[in-house]
């Protein structure tokens, strides 16, 4: 821990709340060259695979009837007391590679399966790295709507998800997530992706 | 809070820790068709504007010598215990708008003044809304890198930051990034911004 770290770490990091999911850490740091103390707090998940990223964010357009959609999720997100849309995304089990809990994470929250896995990111990517350590990798599928398997959809959801799927035409995500952006919370990777595809097609 | 919500919220929600600058929550609540009581706990910023995003997170392009780069940030991140690379972002400060934020973020983490705003993003976007109640704006600027302001740059940093100022070629941000992704963490809005455009480029 804290291997490369520019700070002074000025003592051991306290764990200061041990809560069922979550904890909270407190660090005490100071500049090399300064003497004034500071103190960095973040959040840290309880039970997570050290080796991997915490989670798979699954991005997947779905082909049907020559026309093709990302498949996005909108859901109430107790956190921030509103609705969010994001990508289907979920945590990596104990033991289950990152592309099968994608596959998995897909399948449970949107009845939908996959296809064909065009990429899966390397590494860990920070999601809000000034609060916490969360980390994830991001995979991207390809779905067959006119497949057998992609027609009579039935999600897996527990206990704490309520999720409803939103398909938006690829051409069309930018111009859709600012028509709602004022009233639901757009996910910034959702918000993102589709500012770079904006980018691509016009400030090149 | 809580308006809309699907669930049936059990208790008032009890904040379980309270620091310097994050709190913990906790809320009790079961869906309505269940009798399974659930424990949903999130971290929330102690001190943000309730109106605003918390922060503002800048896409800028510099221009110069005829090329285009992505400014990006290298920073070591002490709730990651690690190196991560991120786009400009900071907190809005109280009375400040999205957009005077954006561009003082920039100047003080990179040095560079922005001399187009090309788009700011309205509504709040969640950063990672199964952990956090944390939203961001996202602003796209362009920074003329011939302009005489942009030529003896210096940061302007607070006493919890070391930035190190990374400029990628457009065209190359991808490569760059899956070149570094297994060395840095690299931040999930510059991974998914550079899968955009690549997905513009090539998968349309």
């Amino acid at each position: 821990m804290f291997a490369g770290c520019p700070f002074k770490i000025l003592e051991k990091p306290k764990f200061v709340y041990d809560g069922k999911w979550l904890k909270m850490r407190e660090v005490r740091f100071r500049k090399c060259d300064s003497s004034q103390e500071q103190v960095w707090e973040s959040v840290h998940r309880r039970r997570v695979p050290q080796s991997k990223p915490d989670a798979v964010v699954v991005f997947a357009t779905l082909h049907r009837d020559g026309k093709k959609y990302f498949i996005l999720i909108k859901q109430y997100r107790i956190p921030m007391s509103g609705m969010c849309l994001e990508f289907p995304a979920g945590l990596i089990e104990e033991g289950e590679t990152i592309e099968a809990a994608g596959l998995r994470e897909l399948k449970e929250e949107t009845g939908y399966t996959a296809t064909k896995i065009l990429s899966c990111t390397k590494g860990k990517q920070s999601l809000s790295p000034d609060l916490a350590d969360e980390s994830i990798s991001i995979m991207m599928v390809e779905v067959d709507g006119d497949a057998p398997e992609n027609k009579n959809l039935k999600q897996d959801l527990d206990d704490g998800e309520i999720i409803e799927v939103v398909l938006v035409e690829c051409e069309k995500l930018l111009s859709y997530i600012e028509f709602i952006c004022t009233e639901v919370y757009v996910d910034s990777m959702v918000y993102t992706f589709a500012l770079g595809m904006n980018y691509a097609q016009h400030f090149r």
